[in-house]
């Protein structure tokens, strides 16, 4: 990466800057290799709660090596169940609210940064598109932390190599993985960058299966301290985009559910009626029994926002011609025309300046 | 934070640029609210390794309330021991060199965003005076992930609440915290925003006492990516800094090492002759006979590298008149005059253009 930076040089970079993409119909254009321009950017934690540990025997550690022996005492006060978030906030705002980017299982907010092979991620592109945006990192993954078996039941659980390319459509599903590339079966045309498979592995962290309620209420934290705002979830990110939807349905003014994994309550679903809902998927859905169960999960809560008055437009991407997309929508090749997909359709909402 | 933000409109934002800060003999000058210009920002992943898992039963798990159930195979290859880099490049680079951030024990790459009051960190003051910034996240830390007790043998340690607040100079040393705020034992002067030490906590992570070889390896691999380079890192970090020097020493041209918690192979050190190090110290150090200890192991290793002909430079910051420093320099309130000082060691290095 820095080959490709290296040598750029002002000059360069202005040519680059000048040679702008246009998508037919679409509200914003942006230059791919446009600056980005900030007002600011930073981050912080938000939620989490203290938990109390006690009758654990103190030990001395010695925390590097030749360093002088120190107490660790794992009783106490510990803070724990926070979410990390990050916020970057461009100098020419044309999104009218934040936009909130929350990322699937086993993941961290990174999903939204450059692509395993190094191209620019959805982050980027919605920052020039003029979105203030906050990706987070769900309580218990990447810079949240984790809490201690002394304060969570459950352990977390790890995934090996070929278990997200055979269960994200990278692969032709159980069986397609091999430790040789060359004998893997990829799904034809996909437009994951496959060769790239190890940089994605190296993004995937631990997750528990007992934090859900955690996660929810930090995002709810979230929410309650930077919306009103737009949501766009991957995932399992889906499920608490509605989730915490349906605990501030004044706050949640629009959610982009990329191939979101489950969905939100279906009791509670009417609280959505102000809130227009996008729910998106990639291609091979149906010939993968998982994907299509989902999908079943998020058809069934999105008719009940409907049934409520809402409004739940759905674009299923091989429909409008955009084929062979895997789970991992931002990461995919194509994954700037899905951006501006998804820009297009906020712009619609009354979204975009 | 949104607050902060909301109502500033493109006017307010260029007068605010306009009032530019000047620090009397600093090289280069940075308006504090400038904004941020890049040419590119992003992240990846380097270094790590595969292991090997085999004889563990499958498990079939449900990963989302309501969705599908799946197989867990605890069996097989697992990406291990990689670390996660963020990547910001300005327009207008004045550093020669890209700089490397490294943080300390317990903590992220976050330890240089945003403080904790939520001020700028150095990641942004450093961005404005033209440096290619490089944060990680430490192996198995924030967004690097890690690994499964299959792997690793050996546990995470978990911070309580007073370790840090008694062990990093905020409080007089232990015994120095209590629950109540208002009884707590501050350091006289101290410049830590003590007011917000819950959002400090919010911030440490867990780390294993296990790990530093795949540490360094990891550092290594980002050093053979990115450099040459300038690396400042803080604490723990500096170990990592002194070693990474000794093992890639054409590559590390510059190492500032900011309360360095223990140093490099004193028999190494002699590899270090051609990479000028500044040793930075805050306030208290003396009186606290955990950080003498450090100080003592730093000066004998900065010692050995200048008998070998080596470039080592010492700020005790109370010697320039800079007071009340804690162990977290870059997120004290003085920490912009903290970064001027580093800048300007930089530029006198010759590596400020």
């Amino acid at each position: 990466m820095r080959r490709q930076f290296a040598g750029l040089s002002l000059a360069v970079a202005a040519a680059a800057s000048s040679i702008a993409f246009m998508t037919t119909g679409l509200v914003t254009t942006a230059a791919a290799n446009d600056d980005i321009v900030l007002r600011g950017m930073g981050s912080f934690h938000v939620g989490g709660r203290i938990a109390e540990v006690s009758g654990k025997d103190v030990r001395t550690i010695v925390r590097v090596p030749g360093g002088p022996p120190s107490k660790l005492d794992p009783n106490g006060q510990f803070q724990v169940e926070q979410m990390y978030v990050q916020y970057f906030l461009p100098k020419t705002r044309k999104g009218k609210l934040p936009l909130l980017m929350w990322h699937g299982g086993g993941l961290t907010g990174a999903t939204y940064e450059s692509t395993p092979d190094g191209r620019d991620g959805w982050l980027n592109m919605f920052l020039r598109f003029g979105w203030d945006s906050y990706l987070s990192d769900a309580v218990e993954r990447g810079r949240s932390g984790f809490a201690s078996p002394d304060v969570w039941s459950g352990e977390p659980i790890f995934l090996n190599y070929q278990d997200p390319y055979e269960r994200f459509r990278i692969g032709d599903g159980e069986g397609s993985w091999n430790a040789d590339p060359a004998k893997r079966k990829l799904l034809p045309g996909n437009q994951f960058p496959a060769e790239a498979y190890d940089n994605y592995m190296k993004q995937t962290v631990p997750r528990w299966l007992s934090t859900d309620e955690a996660v929810l209420a930090a995002y709810i934290a979230l929410v309650d301290k930077v919306c009103p705002c737009a949501i766009l979830a991957h995932s399992q990110g889906g499920i608490f985009a509605f989730k915490a939807a349906e605990a501030r349905p004044d706050k949640v003014k629009a959610i982009v559910a990329v191939e979101s994994a489950s969905a939100g309550t279906i009791a509670n679903a009417g609280k959505l009626k102000n809130t227009p809902v996008l729910m998106l998927f990639g291609d091979y859905v149906d010939q993968h029994p998982r994907w299509a169960a989902y999908k079943k999960i998020d058809m069934a809560y999105g008719d009940a926002v409907k049934a409520a008055g809402g409004t739940v437009d759905w674009i299923n991407l091989p429909d409008i011609g955009i084929k062979g997309n895997s789970h991992m929508l931002m990461q995919d090749k194509n994954n700037r025309e899905i951006a501006d997909v998804i820009q297009k359709w906020l712009a619609g909402k009354g979204l975009v300046e």
